[in-house]
């Protein structure tokens, strides 16, 4: 095994966010799951747009997000993802390259537009995500690149990707090569709905390839279909080696063998929630793979996503650094 | 004179921002005037684009910014200005839609590009613009409803619309139709330098055609080419019925007649100053036109202002109402 050129190389859905503000009424007369992702068509992602508040757009995706950080924090870092050549491909592959991401993905000429998001966000800031996948459903084994994957220590990987049937076949082919190259695999379950949707292949996924797990309070308890926190995190335990799992205001768990850290969260006022698990999982990384202690891991975490709670957007206004004492 | 429709119509450039941080050293790199607003051409938009960090976008334009405040307030607001019937066309439309705003403006087809803004922000939360006018430069005459204008209580137009030639034709066609109709004329005078590049048009402007003027310190100095603040602020009372001058942490002073109020700023963590005077008198307008008195019109210019420079982007994202007790 050679030594790592790449720190993190994330793979994940290449997505534009469009933010708006929406009280409760606007999602319980859609049908919406308040706090969860539900894909929609080109259609249904016009009409609910025509019917949003003002917004504002951001770069975002969760794997993508969680890249923008750890490479805000001075990890070397690289992301997979499928845009389409058009303006919003464009600003997504401004943003993530601006943020010190290499980004080699080719974009889609000719097919579905870029990936959007739209989220809309509770006066509790809560956040409710309804997403066009795009150009994302052309993410393929062939844009896997496994020499990219060999010289990173760490690759990770989202949930979300279990949705399109070609990014999953891709997630996977990304697993094997990393740990064929000696690397670690790390995964977010991302949603406790897209957990539910895919639950066998996400407990074999995480017990046979997966290192280190993010997860939060619900996505845990969904992949186990556990009582209770403490038996969640009792079957992460022994699934995988280190596992981080989130409760919002109550702050981190994690475990690791016999290790068990609890970390609080970072005091903030809350705007809108987008992002925050993303950012905790950038700051984790960064952190572990520059050898620092899983509790100062966590702190990272805590610091980074109290950062992106504070303001609309997934991605760090600012300089991450200075917040963490780097 | 009829019973006014409208509370407010604005006329501005339509244009979208794209906001990134950017430390001094950046603009002093390419001799940008911190703090000011340089037009650039397509070319310089897209090296500059290359050049700067991630970015957030969200709908801007003085006056498009002032009309979202006001209409937030619950004011009737209507917008006119140029956007192109393109993707970033399509997002200002649906953003001032959104926020309540009547924009009957038809977009251009087949054109020049929506007009962008490029905005640096500094660590200390300070704004230099570079804007690509786009669209902008195709408003004209014939884009000034005289019956939209005849049934608002005050027209309201941003000085930057001196810039673009047809717009300033607009803009005086626009002033005479207010006073034939019997309502009034508002204007700011949007940035020192561009007073200083149409000082004698401005100041024939502010003493024939305006009677509520919004300026910031460095503005009403240039107009007047006053040696102090109280030498502009008395050359203001002698010309228009109200002037509202802002001094950022300082507050503002309204000069009215023989009327005088210092009004507080709202104190609050400046993130993003892009805005700081749109929403003001955005703020300003709403009270005013509900004939509230000109000290709480200062007093909702203020928290509305306090609200925009607390995140990056110059639109309200939280409710305004409630904000301001209204």
């Amino acid at each position: 095994m050679t030594a790592s050129s790449l720190d993190i190389l994330g793979i994940g859905n290449a997505i534009v966010d469009v933010i708006s503000r929406a009280d409760d009424g606007f999602l319980a007369a859609r049908g919406m799951h308040k706090g969860g992702m539900a894909l929609i068509s080109t259609e249904e992602a016009e009409a609910l747009y025509a019917a949003m508040g003002p917004g504002v757009e951001s770069s975002g995706g969760s794997v993508a997000n969680s890249c923008a950080v750890a490479a805000g924090l001075g990890a070397r870092v690289g992301f997979l993802g499928k845009v389409a050549a058009d303006p919003l491909g464009q600003v997504f592959g401004h943003d993530i390259r601006a943020a010190g991401v290499h980004f080699p993905t080719a974009p889609l000429a000719g097919g579905a537009p870029t990936a959007r998001c739209l989220i809309l966000v509770s006066p509790d800031g809560q956040r409710t995500m309804n997403t066009y996948l795009g150009a994302c459903v052309t993410f393929g084994e062939e844009d896997v690149d496994a020499a990219e994957i060999a010289r990173a220590q760490v690759v990770y990987l989202e949930g979300y990707l279990f949705d399109p049937p070609a990014a999953q076949a891709a997630f996977r082919a990304a697993a094997r090569a990393a740990h064929a190259a000696g690397r670690k695999v790390a995964l977010s379950l991302s949603d406790p709905f897209c957990v539910g949707r895919h639950r066998d292949a996400f407990r074999a996924f995480v017990r046979e390839e997966c290192d280190i797990l993010f997860a939060n309070e619900a996505e845990i308890l969904s992949l186990y279909e556990a009582p209770d926190f403490a038996a969640a995190q009792a079957a992460a335990r022994a699934d995988v080696q280190i596992a981080a799992l989130t409760r919002s205001e109550k702050g981190s768990v994690i475990v690791a063998g016999a290790e068990t850290h609890e970390v609080a969260s970072t005091p903030t006022e809350v705007l809108d929630t987008t992002g925050a698990g993303d950012a905790y999982a950038g700051g984790f990384l960064a952190a572990h793979t520059r050898g620092l202690p899983l509790a100062v891991a966590g702190s990272w975490g805590s610091a980074c996503a109290a950062e992106v709670i504070s303001h609309f957007g997934p991605r760090p206004q600012r300089d991450l650094k200075t917040l963490v004492g780097a």
